[in-house]
C-alpha cells in the first residue's frame, strides 16, 4: 500500500512516522513544498533571539527511517489516486494525508503592506532568519497581533534589544485564550521589559515614509524599521478544496474520529483539520502542536489500516516570555460565557515551591469550573517558572472530566527543590470550590 | 470548641490552620514537642549541604493567625477530654488531632551505636544542625540505609566534600519504591559522584575504635567519622496507645475516611496514621509531606464540625538527588508481584524538551499497568530534570483509574523551552499499551 503524506510539520512527520511504523510493507511517501521538514516551528522566536540555530529546526531527511521524502516541491493537484506536483510528476497514492497545516492570515486593509521591504509574515524558518537578520540592524519593530506567536516574536525581538510595540486589537492580549485579569499580568510583565502592547488598537494601515514604515491603528500609531504581522492563521485548505475534500465552517478540514475527510481513504490532521473541543463539544481549530502530533498519529495509523481514534482536543498551550510564561488549557471564563456556558472561576497566587528556596515564584492560576457540576472547564497560568506541570495536570483533569473537589484531593510529588507541599493548582481548586458552595447554600 | 492538635509538623499545622478556618469560633491549640514548628523537614538535607539556612526551615510562631501554639512541651498522656503535657500542664480538648509523626526506626543490633560520639539520626532541624558540623570536619561518613531519607543525606554529605558509602540491606537503593532497573540508574549516578552503594549489605555493628568508627556490614565494612542511620521511621504511636487509640497491623493509628480513630473525638493524620493505599486496596502508611497535608485538612475539618473525606493514598514520591532526581507514584511493578497483582510494565527514555535545547535530558519512565485493563498502577521515573510534572500528571491519572490508553491520549502544553510535543510519559504509556496488546493477540 502506497501512503502519501502532504506537509512535514508536526502533523505529517507524526502521520508518516505511525503510518509506517504500523505497517512495515506500507510505502510512506512525505511531500512537502519546504526543502526540509520542520518540527519545531515553535522555536523559532527563541532562534530569532539566537537562542538556537535555525538549522537545529530543520531536518532534511525523513527521521523514521523507511519514510521517503519529496522537498522542495509543492503539491498543486490531486485526487483519484494521484497528487500532482508543481514540476508535473505526479504520485499515486492508495491512501492521502493531508497535513497541510496553517498560513499566516493577513486582512485585507494590510495586504499590499507584506510587499513593502521590512514587513514580515511568519511560518517558515526562512521567515524566521529574515526577521533576524533585519532585525540585528534595527532599533524599533511593531509586532501586529498580541497572541501567541506575536508575543514570542515580540519577546524575541526585544532581547535583541529593540524597542518593540505591539498592535492589538482586542482590548487584551491572548484574546480568546486568556481572561482579561490574567492578561493584564502578561502585559505588566511586557511593559516592565519596555515592550510597548496597544490594546484596542487594530492596525490598519503599513506605510513606506522616507525609509522608515509607519503603523497607523485605530488609536495609535509607530514607526518601525521592521514590521512583523501575526495577526492568526488559517487552514490551508487550498489541495483539500481543489480535491473536493469537505471544509467546515471555521474553514477547516472536517474530519472524523480517524481523521478520515468526506473523501473516502483521503486523511487530513494538524492545524489544517476541524476536531471537537472536548469542552465546548463544539469544533475547533486547535492550532498547536501537542494535539496535531496526536491527530497525526491517528490519522497515519488509521491510513495505515489500523484503527486509532482523536477524540477530540483540550487544547493545552504554553506562550514563552522569557523568564515567564502563559499558559492554559480548556476555556477561558470569558470564552465560556459568549458561547453560554454557566461557568464560576477562581484566581489564586501561590509558590511554586517554598518561599525560602531559591527559584521561588508566586504562579497565578484561574480555574474555570462548571457551576452546575463542579467539572473543570479550564485553566489559566501566569508565572516567572516552569508551568508546564501545572497545565498538563490540570489539561489531563479537563481531559478526564473530573471536577474542582477532585483537583483538590490529588497529591503531588513534593521535593523543596522542585515544589511545594501542595500545588498551585490545588490552591486554585479549593478556591474554586469554596466559590461553588457559596454559591449551593444560597 | 477546643480543638487540641498534637504535633507541628505538615499534617499537624495543615489539620490546625483548616480547623481554625473552618471554626472561626473554635479554640486551636497547637502542642509541639520542639520549641518550633517545622514544616518542611525534607529539606534538612539540602540544609546540610548548606543549600539553604536551617533557620528557615522552622516557624517559631502558628502560620494561621487564631491558632495558638505551646511550643517545647511534650505531651505525656492524655484521654477524657484533656491532655497533659510533661510539666504537669493539663489542655483540654472537645476535639483532639493526633499528628505525632513518625520516629527513625533503630534495629535492635544497632541501638547501642546511637550513644556513640559521631553516630545519627535524622528527624529534627537539630539533628541537621548537628550533622552538618560534624561533617564539616570529617572525611568520611557511612549512610546506613539507602532509602529517601539516606540517600539525601547521602547527596548532601557528597556535596561538602566526604567520602560516603551507604549501606543498603536489599539488592537495591529505594526498595519498595522503586524496581531494581530504575535503582541501578540511580545508582551509577551515585557512583559517578563517587558515592559507593554497597547492596545487600545489612549494616550489623558500628563501633568505635581508636577515635574512629566502624560500620560492620553482612558483606563489606567502612571506617567512618560520621555514621548516619536512615534505616527507616516507624509511626510515633506512644500518646495514642497511652489513650487507648488503636492501632493497626502496620504500627499506625487507624483512622476511617474522616481521619477519625477507634476513640470518637480523636482524630490522626500525617506519618502516625494508616491509610488506604488506592492502588492495592490495602493499607499502608504513607510516610509522605503531600499526603500528611492532605491527611492533616480532612482531619481539621472534621474535627472543627465540617465534613472532609481522605480517600486514600497514590503515594507520589520524589528523592532529591542534586541535579538529579528520581521519584515515582503508585506501585512498583516487584512491589505488585509481591502482593499478587497481575502487572506488566514498560521502561522507555524520552526527551524531556526537544534535543537542540540547553538543559533537554534523557529521562526514564517506567509505567506499571494492570494486565487485565491496562489501569494505571504505578510510575517511577529517573532524570537529570524536573520531574515532578511527570510524576504529578501520573499520579493524577491512578488517582482517577486512568488507563495506558486515556494516558497516549493526553495532550500537554508544548513550549521547546520547557517541554516536547509529548512527553516521556505518552511514549512509555504507548510502550505498555503495546506490551498488552501484543499479550493480547497471543
Amino acid at each position: 500500500m502506497r501512503i502519501v503524506v502532504v506537509g512535514y510539520g508536526t502533523a505529517g512527520s507524526a502521520a508518516a512516522g505511525y503510518a509506517r511504523r504500523f505497517c512495515r510493507e506500507c510505502k510512506v511517501i512525505v511531500v512537502e513544498r519546504r526543502r526540509y521538514a520542520v518540527f519545531h516551528p515553535c522555536s523559532i522566536p527563541e532562534a530569532i533571539a539566537g537562542l538556537v540555530s535555525f538549522e537545529s529546526l530543520r531536518e532534511e531527511k525523513p527521521l523514521t527511517p523507511g519514510v521517503e521524502a519529496v522537498l522542495g516541491k509543492r503539491v498543486v493537484d490531486g485526487g483519484g489516486g494521484f497528487i500532482e506536483l508543481e514540476d508535473g510528476v505526479r504520485i499515486e497514492y492508495d491512501r492521502l494525508i493531508l497535513a497541510t497545516g496553517a498560513t499566516p492570515l493577513v486582512p485585507g486593509s494590510l495586504r499590499e503592506a507584506v510587499g513593502l521591504s521590512g514587513v514580515y509574515t511568519l511560518r517558515d524558518v526562512e521567515d524566521g532568519v529574515r526577521i533576524r537578520e533585519k532585525a540585528l540592524s534595527s532599533s524599533k519593530a511593531v509586532v501586529i497581533g498580541g497572541g501567541a506567536i506575536g508575543l514570542e516574536v515580540a519577546v524575541a525581538l526585544n532581547m535583541l534589544g529593540l524597542k518593540v510595540s505591539v498592535f492589538e486589537m482586542m482590548p487584551h492580549i491572548l484574546p480568546g485564550m486568556l481572561d482579561g485579569d490574567m492578561a493584564r499580568m502578561a502585559e505588566a510583565l511586557l511593559a516592565s521589559r519596555g515592550i510597548e502592547v496597544l490594546t484596542n488598537n487594530p492596525a490598519r494601515l503599513v506605510e513606506e515614509r522616507g525609509g522608515r514604515l509607519r503603523v497607523v491603528g485605530d488609536k495609535q500609531e509607530r514607526e518601525a524599521d521592521l514590521v512583523v504581522l501575526a495577526v492568526g492563521v488559517r487552514p490551508d485548505t487550498t489541495l483539500a478544496e481543489r480535491m473536493g475534500v469537505k471544509t467546515g465552517s471555521l474553514g477547516g478540514i472536517m474530519v472524523d474520529k480517524h481523521m478520515e475527510t468526506s473523501v473516502s481513504g483521503i486523511y487530513a490532521a494538524g492545524d489544517n483539520a476541524e476536531v471537537r473541543d472536548l469542552v465546548s463539544g463544539n469544533m475547533t481549530l486547535a492550532m498547536l502542536a501537542s494535539p496535531a502530533f496526536r491527530q497525526g498519529r491517528a490519522a497515519g495509523i488509521n491510513a495505515a489500516g489500523g484503527s486509532a481514534e482523536y477524540k477530540g482536543t483540550v487544547k493545552p498551550w504554553i506562550v514563552n516570555l522569557h523568564d515567564a510564561a502563559v499558559g492554559g488549557a480548556g476555556i477561558s471564563l470569558e470564552a465560556a460565557e459568549k458561547i453560554g456556558m454557566d461557568a464560576v472561576a477562581a484566581r489564586i497566587q501561590a509558590y511554586n515551591k517554598p518561599q525560602y528556596m531559591p527559584g521561588a515564584e508566586r504562579i497565578s492560576v484561574k480555574l474555570v469550573a462548571s457551576r452546575d457540576d463542579g467539572r473543570i472547564l479550564g485553566v489559566e497560568v501566569f508565572g516567572k517558572a516552569d508551568i508546564t506541570g501545572l497545565v498538563d495536570v490540570t489539561a489531563s483533569l479537563i481531559r478526564l472530566g473530573a471536577d474542582v473537589w477532585s483537583a483538590v484531593e490529588l497529591e503531588n510529588a513534593y521535593m523543596p527543590r522542585f515544589s511545594e507541599v501542595y500545588t498551585p493548582l490545588y490552591v486554585a481548586a479549593e478556591a474554586a470550590a469554596r466559590r461553588l458552595e457559596r454559591g449551593r447554600r444560597r
